[in-house]
């Protein structure tokens, strides 16, 4: 696919509106310095936003004397967007107006019996509604955004393969359509959380980034240039499954030694084991719990624990330090319920690890943070597709 | 750095001429199709291309009774480039007319004597003259390329670091005015060999490549989404200091287990050293004689030859796949003295190796090749430096 001229435009409509949603209320001069687009191009990007009322216009700044500059502010009332998180075990939904304040939410588990492709949808269609009857929206309703496990056809809005319940091929945003109002966006988790960094989290006002997620599996969105990383066959990112250890632990994806079987939840676990085979820590069955416990035991002083977060840590950092040395980005962050629990601890471990591993021009040139997201960053990354959706679209007649 | 709709101009004028290189003579549909740009985008460009002479009518199509489309052809007289490879032991130049034909070479030996810049720029420039006083090139100048090892800053056009001559902070673009033809660019040799594959090679027509360069050293220039990725610190590609082994192999750059220790030429002689210390094959001071030893013993069946490419080819097949599972690009191109002395047996341990570890889908969509290119590929890439630079200044009044 070419970049357009449409594609560029697009892409500084995202920019101003991210800046503004960063920056709010902001002058038109900030907004230009801040993305480094002429003044031109941001009056007129400016004026379109206010013409969909995404932006509005908020009083002027003390200019010291000066003529006064007007100040725009993100319109509370805008517009809402509906973000979904289909997961294996749940679906979680979030409603968010265009300052990303939450008007409401649903969380509803799922069953074996939910996971046929007609029952999922009828589930979706449930939690929107649900969600969707507590919000009090007073803007248009700018569309919905899906995040799907597995392989998705995200332009012929299609779950291509989702393992856990062996699904291939389901056209799912033709099956949604009438359950969940339109119109529709489909990815996968991984492109939600790198969207949801980009609009709102630490990946704000970078042009290079990789969100790494930590969770039972592994992986990374990359957003190289402002845009992001797809790929040949829209796999990009399988960083999971790049080499930490040739011929090393087994995997679950019928390798050895992938950096997900060091770093994800599995991963962890097999390291407690292996320090201490009768670790009350350990949950066999129960990967949430091993990893809170963890954390807790960390905090308390425990030296199991001490020596678990500086194993992971290491193999966590020689892996990060790949990504430091080949792509070299602004900023690496960790997202996913494991990073979450483990947090600061972790990240200390990892950063010195890095620290040995990477070469020292590329690593000064690349933070590592732990994601400021708080709330659920793949609903949010979800409801971010039908936003920038939206986006896309003004001026081509549709609201 | 923000893409400009000047920049999208320019890289289209890129794919415009790259096809017409590809395809020549080539219609100006046919341009189109195999672009992906509108008609009428094709037509703008082609008729900049035709007034700076970089293009000339060549005739018509046999449209077989339709009206008879127009023939576009690359122009050998629209303008002769430089190419200049400075490498640790020799200076090599380069002068291609547009078709790439070689209109000239020279080809001079560095001595330790000449590795302060003074001297540099003096045997540069000598080098330069040699080869122009033989090039019987009919059309203007279009500008000289540089490629140098280490570290440039290829806007400010200085050699930030050459680790071999000690330089720190030399204006090499500076030195070299008045020696070399201007307007002169600078950057590295792993830039050149990517953009010399993006204009002439096996990466033309691709949006995502990678070119891996096997030599002394190891790297990786990556072309993504149509563009060089740079990195935050213009230092992206590091792929030989990414881990293959944790705690593996001692590299040169003070860390372990770096992919470049098990498939860069010292990488390769430390595996055959491992496989018979006493081999015949090896010469301990001379890298090229043992690599070239390795490839004539492998074709006349030597068995220590062939575990010295299974080995190698493992490493290198396992160190592929990390790319494949993490970009998803279109091709791989391999390039560099190793990979051209090794050749095709290497290739197909490689693929077999990659088959192993890589994840189907992206393995699917990924071609892993040797480059095409025949002439040196880093004098022909730097030579496309000034070609890039002659067509983004199309418009701005220069020539």
């Amino acid at each position: 696919m070419r970049t357009t001229s449409r594609d560029i435009r697009t892409a500084n409509r995202y920019r101003v509106l991210r800046q503004a949603i960063a920056d709010s209320p902001a002058s038109r001069p900030r907004l230009a310095e801040a993305t480094g687009l002429s003044p031109a191009t941001v009056a007129t990007l400016v004026g379109e936003l206010l013409d969909q009322r995404m932006l509005v216009d908020a009083g002027f700044e003390d200019s010291g004397g000066g003529r006064p500059r007007g100040l725009l502010a993100v319109n509370p009332e805008g517009g809402a967007l509906i973000g979904v998180d289909v997961a294996e075990t749940y679906v979680h939904v979030e409603v968010v107006d265009l300052t990303l304040r939450t008007l409401a939410r649903a969380h509803e588990e799922l069953y074996p019996r939910d996971h046929a492709p007609a029952a999922l949808v009828r589930r979706i269609g449930g939690a929107v509604r649900a969600a969707t009857a507590g919000a009090a929206t007073r803007g248009p309703l700018l569309g919905a955004g899906i995040s799907m496990p597995g392989m998705v056809d995200r332009e012929g809005g299609v779950s291509v393969y989702a393992a856990n319940w062996g699904w291939h091929d389901v056209p799912l945003l033709d099956l949604l359509s009438g359950e969940v109002p339109s119109p529709l966006y489909l990815d996968n988790p991984m492109r939600a959380c790198l969207v949801a960094e980009l609009w709102f989290g630490a990946a704000s006002g970078h042009e290079d980034a990789v969100v790494v997620n930590l969770g039972t599996g592994v992986g990374a969105g990359l957003a190289l240039g402002g845009a992001l990383h797809r790929g040949a066959s829209n796999s990009a990112g399988e960083w999971g499954h790049t080499q930490l250890v040739l011929d090393g632990r087994p995997c679950h994806c019928g390798r050895h030694g992938c950096v997900e079987s060091y770093v994800g939840a599995p991963g962890i676990m097999r390291t407690l084991r292996e320090i201490d085979a009768g670790s009350p820590l350990l949950s066999e069955e129960d990967q949430t719990a091993t990893v809170d416990r963890l954390a807790r035991a960390h905090g308390a002083g425990d030296p199991v624990a001490a020596r678990v977060f500086a194993e992971t840590g290491g193999y966590l950092g020689a892996a990060l330090a790949d990504l430091v040395n080949l792509l070299d980005p602004e900023v690496i962050i960790l997202t996913g319920w494991v990073a979450r629990a483990l947090g600061t601890p972790l990240l200390d471990e990892a950063r010195a690890a890095v620290a040995r591993h990477a070469l020292s021009r590329p690593l000064e040139s690349t933070e590592i943070v732990l994601s400021p997201i708080r709330v659920n960053p793949v609903s949010l990354g979800a409801a971010t597709f039908a936003l920038e959706g939206a986006l896309a679209s003004v001026g081509r007649g549709r609201r």
